[in-house]
């Protein structure tokens, strides 16, 4: 609550046109809703086509649905990440035009048109496997009202074919990189353009990868200026911060 | 043993109410029953109420249905955790009146009246996810005989969630915060409440959670006083601490 | 800030003993008194005796002085936590009443008496090269107004020592084990007294001790109940954990 | 080397306006310069007043000043840090202008007018022994011309205190949230705040901390949306990545 | 090979008892059996009773089954240590006098009879959970020909209940302590007894056990002299090596 | 991409034998097809025989196909290494003279005769459950053109078996040495012969292996000098390896 | 205490030999002598000959003084280990007769002559830089009452220098195998030998040896049977284990 | 010892040329020098100006002068690795003509002249921090008879100075790449040449760099093919192995 709400609440109680049992009901009553097993957070100033987001996983099915249900009813876009297909065919089963990203793992519901970005945020991957979390981070960012172009399988095993994308993703307005293995590709992008990248590390790999520690820790000792790292495997993390820098 | 009982031991020896083998036979007579593959433990003083626990994890079915028989011919009520739904079958063909907590992984069979205490124990979770384990601790607390508030989903992200609880978390006598992820959640509870909080840090996350391990090192590392933390998903364990200082 | 405080203001505003501006002030006036390096905490009520708390480590020597200077002023007794020698010196140029416990590295100021608890807590330690830790959890304990029972170097290796001292650890309202190596000392504590255990692990060992790595993975995986953890050599938290439980 | 240069080399070679050697020698002459020991690079197109940097941990002193030399004789302002006392004053021997900030070891020689952003960046700290890494962050925000707030020890003890600065940090285009110890600055300012957080987990704490890795977890673990984290004690990093941003 | 082996070996080349080509044989020819996929030692003297043993994991039916062939026919007693029902089932389809200890994973097939030692080893375990591994060990000293006292669930969570068994133990020549969570029971023990303690760790537990790390590092800080410890939940090796101090 | 190529182009240019557009188009055209979601990198001179690889671990069934179909009209023969039977039998009904080893999950398919090399790879294993590893490095060092010998189970537990085929490993001109639990093997190779040796650490083994990390850092704090090694189970890796230097 | 002497007790109280308060003090009376700050331990029967031991590392000089005087009126031979030689000096101005073994870090004072064993332990090391951790498991063995043969600088990378010894370590009752680095010493000599084997891993090594992690995790996971380790650099431990074996 | 020896002196022994004790002698006479602290090992062939190496790191000086004079006494060179200059001095006062890289740690002592490859070995180094160990890489394999280029601070973030490189690193034999921080630079070397690549990850860095574990578990990790690793900051087992190669 900002200092102005609240001059402006005190001027009301000391004009009569709020009793004081009503200011401190006020002044306690927060913006979420309260299921029980869950406080529905709507504390964010909602603008035009912004989503709600829930992150379904460790969730019961009902709980999705239920939370979805509340969301619904107060007009939102809705985004489930990591959200499995027994959830989604629940959901769809009381909103029709639910939809579903399979690889992602998104769950979609859009009721408002989302208004696009003119600049464009970029998704690049090591490898084919890093696809799916590089889908999450697209996704979220697209439904954040983001243009996204993708740039796929680019790794530094075969360092020619990132160069022949370098001028699309050198004018993105914020690189996210997304990388298993030994994660290399955040530094070298890092080196390479002037932009921030988001660098996410992801599992794929196997040995000493160990779930993604390797890509973890390499992106975190990137040599290049201008890389932040958010968890391993976190695609909606990414696509979240790309879209708050894309949209300042 | 306690001193005074050594002493009157030695008295009634001399006083030849006691032969020296009776004696010696009560010194080497310790209060468990040995059912060959597990010794149940009598040990502490059982009050009016106070039930016997079974850690059913990496039992056979056949042993804890073994254990709950003895413990059940002795009076007490009883308390499973980390019961499988077999299990609580198997329990439930020769005891119908004990139930089963799915969420919680708890049977219990309860055979006397449970004293309720006036004050009471807050239990709070970070997320919905995280209400598996909290249960397991609120249901703990309960059955050893103490009233429980349950505060769920107030983590951190959305923390007016959390400050429109504080009334009821800072009345309690002794506060659980469970929570996944980065476990800062019993960092603020920490700092914003004037009593002993239990903090169960929980495996629910992902990628560098590392199965609990980022919630755990956080909680232990918490800069508010007043702090201390239990195994990760241990919510027997908070729920049992817990319920000995609120008891004192 | 309590519910009650905010309708008196509230009231006071209506009825024009408070002016807008003034009730405006005092909700965002909280209770720390900004040093630009450091804010000072006077959050806590501070009931009579009870001291504010430094953590040294990390600040200069100058920052401790500035510190001391401030809450001394307030009339507080003052406990200075991780301290070096060099800042008890600095500290007792301005303030020649301060003492410090080389030992605990501890440094304290007392402006008023401490009411001392009847009840009493133990504070157990396996070796001794446990004991500066034992120690900084003693004197914390005894600064907050408790009384403390030492009852140091009765490790499991020779298990009859801690069993001579079973009596007085018995009589205890919560027991703190200090243990570095195998930190076998909590789970044997705790199954021996039906007492809150706050285990301390300490980083004394070598090897695959890892710095205290060793006893407090341990010490989280006690099998007894009614144990908790605080962080490595975290004696002050032992300590200030084990009052509150006292004092309850 | 971006595609319009090639294609404008391309045409001078055509019309005869470069050789073929001439061109060969230019596609290889690539914009760094070549001490043996380091090769400077100036790649990046240096806008006015934007600085060189020198990362001087691990070099000798005299590499040091070698390379501030080379790029003295360029004009740039220029940057050097984790910075010795010692390569101070040997840098300072030669460039008498050059200042030395001890706190956050940071060497700087200015020879241009800095233009600063009207924007500003947010710098906070859970405690007061963050303050060196937050001040690498801040002076490396600065020397990139940005306006910097500092915001210190608002850490979640006292979490009022972090309250009284929302608005000044509510207001930045970009917040780097610095905290050691369980890190949860980062998560409860990531939760209050609708911009970026860059979150710089520090060294600071003991025991568990294991040299600033629970901060880290914590950090990459964050519940809130719209962080993301450099490495441990990677003040420089935040301080970069954070002018990135305030500057898109 | 023995010294005097090559030496008898040397004056019949000398006396012409054997020829060069011979005597190269038999230097190279070493005593195992090759099966390609694996190579049969039996190198060790092979005594009267004395089992071959096959460590089953990693191997398939079809690989087991060819190697307890090639065993059989030299006579001996076999011993296979984690073995799945499915590998004794083809076993025993072609020696139907094999047997299966499907709690200890252990398939045997004796054709000798197994002379059993005097002094006898105690297998000690602290809870019912370490059985399986315990029977592991204590199964692979009793085929190895050694006497076996089984003393199960005498965790220090109730010491009382180790302590009536202390006369056993004591009796024993070597004592193996199994035990998961803490791993407490080798020290206290240790500190017990005045014979060789074989620790073995089990995976037995939750949260920051991590797979039995929290045993494994307690027991190698064992602050108790005379212990050593075997592999995580390594109860072949554990019983092997008791029975070669048992047999000394 | 080389210098020469470069100038002939230039040089062409120049010459008016090739535009300036087609001159640039060349420069940028880099020898991969993008299929979207895999860009194949045809990057390396592909000499007579030389195979394509796909890593096919966390692709789908129908990319591997895709890759394998632009691969085969290329004319490759075909290497896919962590396939699955299911991405067999998809590869099969397309390309039915596919082959498959199971237990090394290699898919070969093969348009062109192999050229074996003269001089010979060793793979060694310690176990029998080392050979899965141990065919993946082989199959692959054979379809590059080398000629591979096997020698299994010759580990340091049985050392007779190892030195019995010293003279075989001795004449190789590159040793891989496969091994899991301790991961010995490469270091007894390592001293016994005068070649490099590729350590190959298995997750073969249980408890405190954690999944390769003992051999892994078995092997890469070898003694012997002329070591190095590739990931935890990188048989692949190994084999490529290998090739490159047995045809040096 | 036996049961014998508890059955005696018993009786002399019947008998009236024994009045009640001395019997209650007798068993309360425990062999150990209270120092307040170290509780010296006389509970093992003290044979002739056998010492006691200081574990010397994090004590102050003077409580190792103190605890060597309390030691030396009993009669005892002691040994000190890891002593600084300021605790030497420290020990030896009292007790001119004290000796110190810097490279062992040990301090003997010899009352009494020991006795020596016929049967030997062998103490080999994979390197020199072993010698020390060697030298501390021998001086242990010997003072202890055993005949010790060292074998040094045996390592792998070298292996005739250990088969050159092998008759020496095959006559052997007992033997320990100190190595650092990869650690390959143990699991070589446990499948040489058919003795029991104590490895003890050093923090010889860089790197990944992380502080002797690797050649823990190595010896742990031993191939060859009949082998258990130590702590890292746990010399005492191994001498003290080898010496119970080998005196059965 | 080869097969064709022990043929040859069993032919001996037959035709009386060899007493069988002579003989025994001879196989047991293992070409090693003993010092008992060390054996210095003259195992391999020595071929004209292959020098012996001390790893000088854990012994004391007194060990390296006497292990040196052994050595120069069989007149070969002597390469003396992670020597302190105090071992230096004192093997100079004896030996003159021995020389010092303080850079590199290394001591060489040359009696004999080195034949130098005509092929070449690149050293390339990502940072000028990596220099220390990519120093003792090249002057290992110097001294092992081998042309070495060095490429240094050719870091990947800024890529174009290594591409510039490419030529001079594309022509070697075999390429050592030297990184700390997060090691990329291997896979991208990896990725442009065709040639067997060592990775050296070198423990520079900080925070989660952890000692160099960062950029091993990258380098472990690498994507691109014909790369493996030796241990962090081990120089002097990357040349060697790479002096193997460049030799076949």
């Amino acid at each position: 609550m900002r200092t102005e709400n609240i001059e402006k609440l005190l001027l009301d109680v000391k004009e009569n046109k709020v009793s004081v049992n009503e200011a401190l009901s006020t002044l306690k009553q927060l913006p979420y809703q309260d299921l029980g097993f869950a406080k529905i957070d709507h504390h964010r100033e909602l603008r035009q086509g912004y989503p709600e987001v829930i992150y379904c996983s460790g969730k019961t099915v009902e709980q999705v649905v239920d939370i979805v249900e509340v969301m619904f009813h107060k007009g939102s876009n809705i985004l489930g990440t990591r959200a499995t297909e027994e959830m989604y065919l629940a959901v769809k089963e009381k909103f029709p035009m639910a939809e579903y990203n399979k690889m992602a793992r998104i769950i979609t519901l859009l009721q408002k048109e989302i208004q696009v970005s003119d600049s464009y945020i970029v998704v690049a991957t090591g490898g084919t496997s890093d696809i799916p979390i590089a889908e999450e981070a697209a996704m979220t960012a697209e439904i954040l009202g983001n243009k996204v172009e993708r740039v796929y399988d680019v790794g530094v095993a075969g360092i020619h074919r990132l160069f022949s994308k370098l001028d699309i993703i050198r004018e993105a307005k914020v690189v996210i990189a997304v990388a298993g293995m030994e994660g290399a590709l955040a530094s070298v992008v890092g080196g390479l353009v002037d932009k921030p990248v988001i660098a996410v590390p992801t599992s794929i790999g196997y040995g000493a990868n160990f779930g993604g520690l390797a890509a973890l820790l390499s992106m975190l000792n990137s040599c290049s200026s201008g890389t932040a790292v958010v968890n391993i495997d976190n695609g909606f993390g990414a696509g979240y911060m790309a879209s708050m820098i894309n949209k300042l």
